[in-house]
């Protein structure tokens, strides 16, 4: 027999929505009967090791105002940023006590009388930063919130806002970029940059991947290689690559870098005249090291990339809605695909918090909040 | 008594035209009578060190054909660019043997008859690099000169198309820049840093000047400021300023870096987020070095400025002919002033080349072939 959370977790990473909505629909007639919901959430009063300073509490939720509305979670998934900020060592430090969480989709309850753009039943994600996902239900401003299609499984929805999306502006906004062109990136099996290369394969970019080497370096390959990556080096085989020596590709105009230190150096000595390095991420913990001869006589840029301020600069940007369309339908057509993932219930969140850090396979493993668990 | 050389320095110091008009009119007059002209040049057919591989030699010179020009070379500065490339140690490499020399200015003798936008007298510049302009005469395709004003002084044009522009380009095409910004720069001693004090100055942009500290510090801090710094500061005044804490200044939106290494972090620090780090020197020797923090959460950009490949691509564009304009206006102003220097005698190139690397005093010493001398 398979077991309601069993059918869930299945629909989750099936796409498919129609027992769902059933479900759903009776979650929300048995809800609107009530006039008050009891919220479970997550929350923390000072910065600290995450399982021991988060602790879980209950709050009564009043109906929502002319424009506020009701949501419950879906789900949400552990970040590396939701750990970081709450040990306090993250560039954003909200204000204590705070709800974590960042990313997570939710399902509209309840609208005040006042919301025009949203309605029962609308699947909605955060607009901003901090928001703070990791709770059953809440009660906010309509305009907090945006609008997704419901197309797609919840997992899809829940990790949307950041990696795809990362990938997706990285790879828009700082060089222009045709069909046949190549990018190189570096932490080529982090989660963005399994989004980078989806993105670039149906884009019809090429990408050159740079992973670091292990024993299971066939496996890792091979993996990368099916989810799109044109090629898959070691940083060693990098350094001795004649990929564009020869003329098999053109060098690539966009870096991607997470990773610092020497690695990003090497990446960024294949880079095209005037090409560009975007740094992401600091996996190393090394600085970006750039030859004044790079910059001067290659002309060659270094930048940064944060979700969270492109996000909080275009919440409301015509743009932001001209991506998540063509995210969402890339998700349909199966040209992007979810993390690998573990969905956890929301009692177990210490569980969740241990084991979000710690890696699990060449491609880590993300915990994933399902609050109908 | 006072020589015609002594009164030719003078003018060229003091930037009045009017007696060397009469001199160089009777030259012309002399010239015309004549079909063709003995140009002594220098020459280097292996790289190395320049006092020991650059020779001169004579050629005769054939009239202009139909859409070249002959010119005579008055004055053309020894920089460490054009000491690098005779070593062969510069990103530019020309093809050998070559004629040394990327600055300095001409005056046309005779056109041929099909050019119309130079004439006999007018006052020249090389559009590009490596054109040569340690000779005293050349015949070339109009196009590869450009006309400036002969409102300035020989030492002044002789030293426009190096350091007043990229002074110029790198306030100008980074950051926009408004009266009461400011600019944080190192080396600011060095002949670029002279001429963004200055532009600075006449701009209404605040600068803020970093200098090694030295035994003649204070005489150094009275010398830029009085070019129009706003601020001086060594590098260890740079450690611990609340200039910016306190408020007493707008963080600097802009840094312009030609050493690299610490001293770059340092400059680096003091950005306003969003700011650019405009790299187009590396006196140190060591990389710029960026920590992956500055990048994504303060949105710093690093990029690199080479003078060189903004002439080549800009050869004939309107904006290079509104920054001259610009330049002259500001030179006949007397708001920027030539580099301090030295008027050496075309034939005691050798102690040139060999004195051009050596730092005296605490601006440097740039000679400059004197053609007339």
């Amino acid at each position: 027999m398979v077991s309601k959370m069993g059918v869930l977790k299945f629909l989750s990473r099936n796409m498919t929505s129609f027992v769902a909505q059933a479900s759903r629909d009776n979650a929300i007639l048995t809800l609107a009967r009530h006039q008050s919901v009891l919220s479970s959430k997550l929350v923390y009063s000072e910065y600290g090791d995450p399982p021991k300073v988060v602790r879980q509490e209950k709050e009564e939720l009043r109906k929502p105002a002319e424009h506020e509305v009701m949501i419950r979670m879906l789900a949400s998934p552990v970040n590396p940023a939701d750990i970081n900020t709450i040990q306090g060592v993250y560039a954003v430090k909200p204000k204590l006590p705070s709800i974590p969480g960042n990313e997570g989709v939710g399902e509209i309850l309840d609208v005040g009388n006042g919301v025009t753009d949203l309605k029962v039943g609308d699947r909605v994600v955060p607009k901003l930063n901090a928001w703070g996902t990791w709770r059953t239900h809440a009660v906010c401003n309509a305009d907090e919130l945006m609008k997704i299609s419901d197309k797609i499984g919840i997992v899809e929805a829940a990790t949307l806002t950041v990696n795809p999306c990362t990938a997706y502006r990285m790879l828009k906004d700082f060089v222009p970029l045709s069909e046949g062109d190549s990018v190189i990136q570096n932490g080529a099996n982090s989660a963005a940059g399994q989004n980078v290369i989806q993105l670039c394969k149906a884009w019809g970019i090429k990408s050159v991947n740079i992973v670091r080497n292990r024993s299971d370096i066939d496996e890792l390959k091979k993996f990368l290689t099916e989810l799109g990556a044109t090629y898959v080096l070691t940083e060693e085989e990098l350094r001795t690559t004649d990929l564009f020596k020869k003329g098999v590709l053109v060098r690539p105009k966009l870096a991607l870098n997470c990773v610092g230190g020497k690695n990003a150096l090497e990446v960024m000595r294949h880079l095209e005249s005037g090409g560009v390095m975007v740094t992401y991420g600091g996996m190393s913990r090394e600085p970006v090291t750039v030859p004044t001869s790079a910059l001067i006589f290659k002309d060659i840029t270094v930048r940064g990339y944060w979700m969270t301020r492109w996000s909080n600069e275009n919440a409301n940007s015509p743009e932001r809605s001209r991506m998540f369309e063509e995210l969402t339908n890339l998700i349909i057509e199966r040209k992007l695909n979810p993390p690998k993932h573990t969905l956890i219930g929301f009692e177990r969140y210490k569980e969740a918090l241990s084991n979000a850090m710690s890696t699990k396979g060449f491609v880590g493993m993300k915990y994933i909040f399902d609050f109908q668990i």
